[in-house]
């Protein structure tokens, strides 16, 4: 088994299948030791995060798979912390697509002069490029297209399945009375060029509140999974 | 004349008959001293700097008159350095939309991952918002449609009006072996709600090249209007 990729909270591996074993590590991302999933440095290790991660990662892809949403993911292996998933090219060097429902985090930093915080945003969608030395910026349809990373087709495939697969998470996280107030997902394409969801759906790729109050991804990975 | 708005290069006052008049001051933006049109403050004032700006603008706003595209222009008074426009409201709190040709200045620092300095971009049109608290922040259609500030269709009518306006001063430029980097402009819509080119189009607004090397806004001034 081939080490593909080291990663920040994830080791990538080539099965002799050709498909890819995901690693879930306990690293997760953060600064001084405080967990951040929107930082771009791995601030510090807790027990069980890999897990935990996979299993909430388990949860969501089940059921995107139920309603035939595709996504890269083949199966779980929770005991060994391992995600099996059909190997997928980004888009560029990466892409985040975000999906808001809420006013918060860098929406409310970018336009606070015309949203007020925590203001409905009826699932507005974004892209950012993955780029930790620019802050990942946001970029619009026409500048994708330009840089040759996304066409203007796959551009609103993308936007659709964002919205898509969003609505699928904020309904399981009502479910336990927890409000979505933003997600961001990672897209890729197959061998067939078919675009997938990618990477992992846990509690650091999104923010959660309870009662108007924000749950830490650890936190709400145990409401989620607690039956 | 009543006066509705001191600008930090230009004050605005309200004619008898409706109309605006428009003042060009001496004072530029920039910073200690150094003039940088992108800059949100008054650096310094440089004498000449507001005559200059409304003959570049007149200049422009009569080919783009010529050419039937929509503009506030009615007519210039250099010798006052005054110019007299219909009244238009700004989108939200003032927008800009930038038309770029080559890769500098913010998008440079944006898209560097995926464009060299320079390169060529074939006349991309992006939007900011006015805002000096937060960088003017660029916003996309969706965003701008969601915000309530544009609909989809004056988003088009904008990016069609700027790529035409900017293929103008181009033009131009390059009839004195100039070369436009980029351009930023600014619309309004009217009392019939028809969109319309506003403020100025001088060297404060564009990044102009000759034989590779950055031209000053005054010296692009003097260029362009010693015939």
């Amino acid at each position: 088994m081939k080490q593909l990729y080291a990663g920040k909270t994830k080791d990538v591996f080539e099965l002799e299948n050709g498909n890819y074993l995901l690693k879930f590590k306990d690293d997760v991302t953060g600064e001084d030791g405080i967990f951040d999933p929107g930082a771009n440095t791995v601030g510090l290790s807790i027990e069980g995060a890999g897990k935990a991660g996979l299993k909430l990662t388990q949860l969501f892809f089940e059921k995107l798979k139920e309603k035939g949403i595709p996504t890269h993911y083949i199966s779980a292996d929770v005991e060994n912390t391992t995600m099996t998933v059909v190997p997928a090219t980004v888009f560029g060097e990466g892409l985040e697509v975000i999906c808001r429902y809420r006013a918060v985090g860098s929406f409310l930093r970018r336009y606070g002069k015309y949203a007020d915080e925590a203001q409905a945003l009826n699932g507005f969608v974004e892209v950012t490029l993955k780029d930790d030395e620019r802050q990942d910026p946001p970029i619009s349809k026409d500048g994708l297209a330009m840089l040759g990373i996304l066409t203007n087709e796959e551009y609103e495939t993308l936007k659709e399945l964002t919205r898509e697969i969003s609505q699928v998470v904020k309904d399981e996280l009502a479910k336990k009375a927890i409000e979505l107030y933003d997600i961001k997902l990672e897209f890729g394409r197959d061998a067939n060029n078919q675009i997938l969801l990618i990477d992992e759906i846990s509690g650091g790729n999104m923010r959660a509140y309870k009662n108007g109050e924000y749950i830490e991804p650890l936190a709400l990975e145990k409401m989620m999974l607690n039956n």
